[in-house]
């Protein structure tokens, strides 16, 4: 996502990668709701930032509105809901609605949401740098154990610069321990049902000329088992004071793994992904339900052209849950903008007290 | 698998279900060996009843032969390289050709190979029966204590019919409490990369109106946490003598996460897939690496034909294991023929003893 002189909003459409590369542009406060929902774009801190400038753009919408404050609030309340889980959306959102309360006049509205938006965008695009360097020391660690060979690293779901609007959560360590030169070998789960790891992070890799190797989501406890991974990293879309993680589905299951074979477990995350008001993630974190059709039906490319096809018996019932939660107890440490925490309550508040 | 007067070989190819049901013959020995590489036959005990045919098969080829025995001995090898992993189909070879040693003339053992096979499929048809009766007590003590709801199985891959002769290994129990009306719900996982959960056991379980639901492999971790599954049952592909489990990547996350959540985990097999040769599975048991193309591609319906789409972008490397191992230690018992186990070596040897 970027801004010109003339304020268009572009950004990558995510749908349709990595099959074909499209820059588009956001047009509407509606616009970015449809695009937080379809999941044109995704990762908790990018839908933070689009939430952000969709209502920005809701208040350039609401001069041609008989009520422009009912209007603005009655798009914030649509895109605060377009996901359930990540917290980024609600807290921009929240964000965004705070910061503007203290505007009155509606040309002074929108030079304070737009400043906001920016705002934002800009301390997320800082926050994926920084945990970038502090969790290359992480793999720098382990690469002096390894005596040149690469460090093992895997990640499921896209986490990546896609996801964010730069480097990345879980990638960013990766692709900084990458440019200096430390050997790094990337794990990428394909991450059923909507493929994020085998589209996305397999194409960001690949663009980098990161070293990695998709494997199927079953295949991450063989190759723990194996020896085959030194470190295991993802992002969140929310974190809890207690530091239990929701992250996409079939993050739990790598925990557990890693757990068993004794392999570390980070999460990286910025810090406006801690949701300070829960505790327990399994009882207080909503897990989005999404489309049965995206278990039933997989896109893929069939001569050059991007199909649907059926992959199910015609009338099977499917249940479709996008997110689990990782117990805190599995999680070595999170990475996080300012440092890197012990996933518990108290270690959480210093962070933010620092 | 089926045989007439006129000793057809027949068998319901795996490969293009659910999209096409087609019944085809084996008509050589290479044929054989070819279902069984290509997965048009899979699941544990039926490619060691393949193999058997397999053999068979290639004692009436003998005769047209300048040196019947070292083809036979040859052929044998083939077969019994076709995969790695599953030890029915070593067990079904070397089972046939110790009986066959005895035999002298061609016609001799021509009969003796046929026999010997038959009888091969009878066991296992029988051991697919009594796997069901033991397995059954399981469900129906857990429907006990839920007052009518439905017990929520969950099983990885097809361990089904389709996999046996009939009744299956893991489903057996769950088609028995079905007829006895004891009311179970099946979760299915869709089994990456080839799919044999959602192609292959949501077709058999939609087939007999057995209530289920597909959920993709990363989902299990959540609903076990969300209290949606009473027990697990998977098939296995070699269980070691201490009680390691050889089942389908994947298997061994699930293992993790009903531990973790203190639901039963169950392996439903046949003594014949029990290697006694062997201890520690994560060390001695081989685990197949298949093609990449199976991880890169899917096969789906489009406009009611199958295709292969591309789903991966198009230079991304790919590994594609097909085993993973569940160490003993998480496996609540061994759903067997002649009883149930606990999966360590005194109780197994008592199995085979009584």
């Amino acid at each position: 996502m970027d801004e010109s002189d003339q304020d268009r909003i572009l950004y990558i459409n995510q749908e349709v990668l990595p099959f074909e590369f499209r820059i588009e542009e956001m047009q509407s406060s509606a616009d970015s709701d449809d695009m937080i929902r379809r999941m044109k774009v995704r990762g908790a801190p990018l839908i933070g930032v689009t939430a952000a400038f969709g209502i920005y753009m809701a208040c350039l919408e609401s001069i041609q509105q008989p009520e422009p404050q009912v209007y603005i609030r009655e798009q914030a309340a649509l895109i605060r809901a377009a996901r359930p889980t990540a917290v980024n959306l609600a807290w921009a959102v929240d964000r965004m609605m705070k910061k503007m309360a203290s505007a009155a006049a509606p040309e002074q509205l929108i030079l304070v949401a737009r400043s906001e938006a920016l705002k934002i965008r800009e301390e997320e695009l800082q926050a994926s740098y920084m945990i970038g360097q502090h969790g290359m020391e992480i793999i720098r660690e382990i690469s002096e154990r390894k005596n040149g060979k690469p460090v093992n690293i895997l990640t499921h779901c896209n986490a990546g610069w896609l996801a964010c609007i730069d480097y990345g959560t879980a990638t960013s360590p990766i692709y900084q321990a990458f440019e200096e030169q430390i050997p790094v070998h990337v794990w990428v789960d394909e991450t059923r049902p909507r493929n994020q790891g085998g589209r996305l992070t397999a194409w960001e890799l690949g663009q980098h000329g990161v070293p990695h190797t998709v494997i199927v989501d079953n295949a991450g406890g063989h190759i723990m088992q194996k020896g085959m991974v030194d470190l295991v990293i993802t992002g969140s879309d929310r974190t809890t004071r207690s530091g239990d993680v929701a992250n996409k589905i079939g993050t739990y299951l790598k925990a557990l793994a890693a757990k068993d074979n004794d392999i570390p477990f980070y999460v990286a995350l910025p810090i406006s992904s801690i949701d300070f008001t829960i505790d327990s993630g399994i009882n207080e974190i909503p897990i989005e339900e999404r489309d049965p059709d995206e278990v039933r039906e997989m896109e893929g490319l069939l001569d050059r052209k991007t199909v649907n096809v059926r992959i199910l018996p015609e009338d099977s019932p499917v249940s479709n849950y996008g997110f689990d939660i990782t117990p805190a107890r599995l999680v070595t440490g999170l990475i996080t903008e300012k440092g890197i925490s012990q996933a518990c309550e108290s270690e959480i508040l210093k962070l933010v007290e620092s």
